[in-house]
C-alpha cells in the first residue's frame, strides 16, 4: 500500500489539521512509459494554499479526496521509460505522497551539482529560480541598486538575499524575531528589520536606510505584500522596480490589503510586477551556470527547516503561516 | 497692474474658496531674453492639487502667497527674445494669471496644426501626451487588446478612448452620468460604465465584458484608483499592463486604498506602471505627427468645458473634483 495526503475539506481562512486526510491506495501498476517513484523530500510551499480554493486561477485547485501534489525529489525504483534507471535520482510534481507513478516524461534529473539532493527543492529549484530570475529578469535589479526584501529568511527571500549580495547589490531584509534576523545578516545583508519589533514597518525600513546612508529602495522584491508593501511604496526611488512574487499576508485572509502609499507609483513611476517562475524556465540552463558558480566559490549557503515523515506533512504546512520555517520547508519522507 | 491666483492656505482634504486668494502686482519690467505674454487660455488640472500639499514629489509644492503655475497658452505683447515676436502665439508654464513675464527661453510656440489653440492645453498638448504615451508606450497597448479606461469624459480618459480606437482596440470606458457616458459612447467606446449608478464596479465591468464577448481586459489606463483600480485587477488577463497616471480618489483624502484584488496580479503576472507625461517628451514629435494624421482624417474629437474670466479659475479647479467637467477644464482669460 501507498500513502497519500489528501484535501477533505477547503479551508475557511487559516488551514486546520482536520482539513487534511491521509489515505492509503493500493501501489499502482506501472504502465509502458511510466516510472515509480520513492519519494525521499516533499517541498512545502506557501502557493500550495492557493490551490486548496475552489477558484480559478494559474493552476486548477486541488479536488477534493484526491491525493494532492506538489514538488518532490525521489529514487526511481522501477522503470519503463526509455533513459531513466532504477536508482536515478529525480525531481516531479507529486508530492504529499510517499510513492508516485507518473510517466518518464514527467520527472527530471537532478543537474549535476555536487549538492544534497533537497536543495533542488530550495535553493537550486522552484524557490531559488523564482528568486533568480524575479530579482534579476522581472525587478531588473543592477549591481548598485538598494534591494529591499520580505520575509528574508524563508526559501526565496533567503535566495534573493544572497543572489543580490553575489551580484553587488545593497540588501535590506525583513524577518520575524531575532534568530531569522540573525540568519539574514549571516547571508550578507546590509541591514535587517525585525517585523515582530514595536512599530510601523515604514519608520523601521526608514531607520535601516539612514543606517546604510541611502535615501530610499531601488527594488523591492515582495514575498508577504500588506504593510510591506506600503512601506516599499512609500521608501521607493524614481524608476523602482518591484517583483511581486507572493502575499502571505492575505493567502489565509479575505480582509482587503490597504495602501497609504500607492499614489507614490505616479510621482515615482514605480513599476511593479506579478512574478511566476514558469515564465521564466527557458532560461534555467543559465540559473544552473551561475548559481553552481557562486556555489562552488562558496557564496551561497542552504538554509533548511526539515519535518520528519509524510505524517509531518500538514504541520509542517501550517507551519509556513506562522513563522516555522527558516528557509525552505521540507519534509524528508 | 497684472492679476494672479495664490495658494492662502494649504487645504486639508477637499480644497475650498477661501484657499485661493486673487492678488494684484505691478507689471515686471522686461529684461533681456524675457518676453511677456497676455495669457489666453489656463490650463486646469487635477495634478495640481498635490502641489497644494507641502510635501516633496515630482513637483515642488506652490509657496503660500505666491502665483500659483500651470499650463497656459498665450498672445507675446513685447519680447526682447530672439525669434519670438509680438503676436507669436506660445505656450508656458506660467498659469493661474493674466500676463506672464519669463525668458523666452521657457516659452514654446505653438505646433503648426490648424486647430483652435486651446486644444494645445488639452487633446494636443499635455493630457494629450499623457493619455497617448501612457497607452502606447507605458502600458504598450497593440491593436486587438482589450483596454479598460477610467474617467473616460475627462481630458486625458477621453483621448485614451480616442487613441485606443484609431489604433484598433477594444475600449471599456467608465465616466459618471448619463451625459458623460453619451459622450464616451460617442467617442467610439465598445462598452461604457457609469460608475455613479448603484451596485459594485468591478460587477459592471465583468457585465461590459460579457456584453461585449471579452473575458477580461489586457490594458488598464487609471485616471481614478480605488474601486477602479481594484475592478482593474479582478479583470485583468494573463500579462496585462496598467498605465497608473492618476489616483484622483485620494487626492483630497487620508484614507488608504483598499484592494480586494490585488493579490491576482502574480497569478495574472500583471504589471503596474506609474506614469509621468516628463519621461516621454522626447518622443513629442512622433505624438504631433501621428495624431496630427489622426486629426486630419477626422478620427479625433475634441471636448472642453470652458470657464470665463480670470476669477473662476478656483471654481473650475474646484469642479475637477465634483465632475464638473467633460473633456479638458479649461479657463479663458
Amino acid at each position: 500500500m501507498t500513502r497519500a495526503w489528501t484535501l477533505q475539506a477547503r479551508p475557511n481562512g487559516m488551514p486546520v489539521a482536520t482539513d487534511f486526510a491521509l489515505i492509503e491506495m493500493p501501489a499502482a501498476a506501472l504502465q509502458d512509459g511510466e516510472v515509480r517513484v520513492a519519494n525521499r523530500w516533499l517541498s512545502v510551499d506557501p502557493y500550495m494554499r492557493g490551490r486548496m480554493n475552489d477558484v480559478k486561477s494559474y493552476v486548477p485547485p486541488f479536488a477534493l479526496g484526491e491525493p494532492m501534489q506538489g514538488g518532490a525529489i525521489g529514487e526511481v525504483i522501477e522503470s519503463k521509460a526509455d533513459g531513466i534507471a532504477v536508482g536515478d535520482m529525480v525531481q516531479h510534481f507529486l508530492g504529499w505522497r510517499d510513492e508516485a507513478v507518473l510517466p518518464g516524461t514527467q520527472v527530471q534529473k537532478l543537474p549535476d551539482l555536487a549538492v544534497p539532493p533537497q536543495q533542488f527543492l530550495g535553493l537550486l529549484g522552484m524557490p531559488g529560480m523564482t528568486a533568480y530570475f524575479g530579482l534579476l529578469r522581472v525587478a531588473e535589479a543592477k549591481p548598485g541598486d538598494v534591494v529591499f526584501v520580505s520575509a528574508a529568511a524563508g526559501a526565496v527571500g533567503s535566495t534573493v538575499v544572497q543572489v543580490a549580495k553575489a551580484s553587488g547589490m545593497t540588501v535590506i531584509g525583513s524577518a520575524g524575531g531575532a534568530d531569522k534576523c540573525a540568519l539574514v545578516t549571516s547571508l550578507g545583508a546590509d541591514a535587517v528589520i525585525d517585523y515582530k519589533s514595536d512599530g510601523p514597518l515604514v519608520k523601521k525600513l526608514m531607520t535601516a536606510l539612514g543606517e546604510i546612508g541611502k535615501d530610499g529602495i531601488d527594488v523591492y522584491f515582495d514575498n508577504v505584500g500588506g504593510e510591506h508593501l506600503d512601506a516599499a511604496l512609500a521608501t521607493g526611488n524614481m524608476h523602482a522596480r518591484f517583483a511581486i512574487c507572493g502575499m502571505i499576508d492575505i493567502y489565509n485572509s479575505a480582509k482587503p490589503t490597504e495602501l497609504r502609499y500607492l499614489a507614490r507609483l505616479i510621482g515615482m513611476r514605480i513599476r511593479m510586477t506579478g512574478l511566476l517562475v514558469s515564465d521564466h524556465i527557458g532560461h534555467a540552463a543559465e540559473f544552473y551556470r551561475v548559481m553552481g558558480g557562486w556555489l562552488a566559490e562558496g557564496k551561497l549557503h542552504n538554509s533548511e527547516t526539515v519535518f520528519d515523515g509524510l505524517d509531518a506533512m500538514p504541520e509542517a504546512f501550517l507551519g509556513l503561516f506562522t513563522g516555522g520555517n527558516t528557509g525552505k520547508m521540507l519534509v524528508k519522507v
